[in-house]
């Protein structure tokens, strides 16, 4: 169970994840720490809430569903204290239009491969502890300069053809292999979701499965 | 947060589950056990599903749910072979009318108090170990021996008027209290929704809370 079958390496984790969504930003915060005890890497791919729960699975947003929406709200505060984390993103504030920030994480992960992880750190982090909405391609552009990245270059990926293409074939990609949320995540085939199984992945990594 | 004011006392665990609940199930396994290492009790209390998820809720139940099915049978039996569960019972059997079991549940509780937690782990250990129907009333009735209650009694309450008022009363309490899934735990006024929470609420009766 801990290595790829005939190479000896141990394959990366499957990480999912959509920017507008919370609990993957508390995933993204903790996971490649965890990972990395283990002697995993974390492969990041993101995926649209929108596409999967909206029109797959046939369910509302967390917060327009009764009774869940104040236990989330709860439930959300409860891990920040605990995990010492201030964000100037509310759960009730405004959800951002996640595609251009999506977007831009395809253009990076296309055009500066091995790079896509710290992007995506950089994009969760404004979005959430920042409080900024990415949805603004000034925001987006705004990080190019930060991480050495070619800004016009950056601007023009976020609109162009490609990258609207590299979006749809991932969030193709993640329905294909089950991924219903955010985090999820997969690792030797077998999925995890939620970011309250981060300790389950830890204790799976740990033991090479059951 | 670990005494109720003025008392001295530490309050209990308020335990809601729906018997047709294979995670309220699990998590009656364990939680005893984890109240008892921070010297607390559990209040056990039964809810119902079809009112909380799927009239309330305007949800589906999960193996109706497009991906999150195949993720919730794949889970159910991680958890199974992690804790060493045999089960008869599979999730995708055809689910009983939790309804008599509920109100069996409820009559215990009434005329029996004290008695009803260990009338509810005989319940579920019987539907989901064991695999039987209890909306038989015969497999509900041979429960009473065992445990050392009246047969004949037990089986009048079961369709007796005052079972049937005592389950509308604790579902509507269940609401009440925003309680929408099973297990669901509340301790000192704090949510914990799912088995996969077990271990935060672990660590929040540790700590005294946060």
């Amino acid at each position: 169970m801990t290595s790829a079958p005939g190479t000896g390496a141990q394959a990366p984790i499957d990480f999912y994840f959509d920017f507008i969504s919370g609990y993957g930003y508390l995933a993204s915060l903790r996971l490649e720490a965890i990972a990395a005890c283990h002697g995993r890497r974390v492969d990041w791919h993101c995926m649209l809430l929108g596409v999967a729960v909206m029109k797959t699975m046939g369910l509302k947003p967390l917060l327009e569903t009764p009774l869940k929406a104040d236990y989330v709200l709860r439930d959300f505060a409860r891990y920040q204290r605990r995990h010492g984390l201030a964000l100037a993103r509310n759960l009730t504030d405004p959800v951002m239009d996640p595609r251009p920030a999506a977007r831009a994480f395809c253009w990076v992960k296309r055009h500066h491969a091995g790079r896509e992880a710290e992007f995506a750190h950089a994009l969760f982090d404004r979005y959430w502890r920042l409080g900024r909405d990415l949805s603004n391609i000034d925001e987006l552009a705004a990080l190019a300069s930060p991480l050495g990245l070619d800004e016009p270059a950056l601007r023009e990926g976020v609109v162009g053809d490609e990258s609207r293409g590299d979006l749809r074939a991932a969030v193709a990609a993640s329905l294909e292999r089950g991924v219903f949320g955010s985090p999820f995540l997969i690792v030797d085939g077998e999925p995890f979701w939620g970011s309250d199984r981060l300790e389950q992945l830890d204790e799976w990594l740990e033991r090479g499965g059951w």
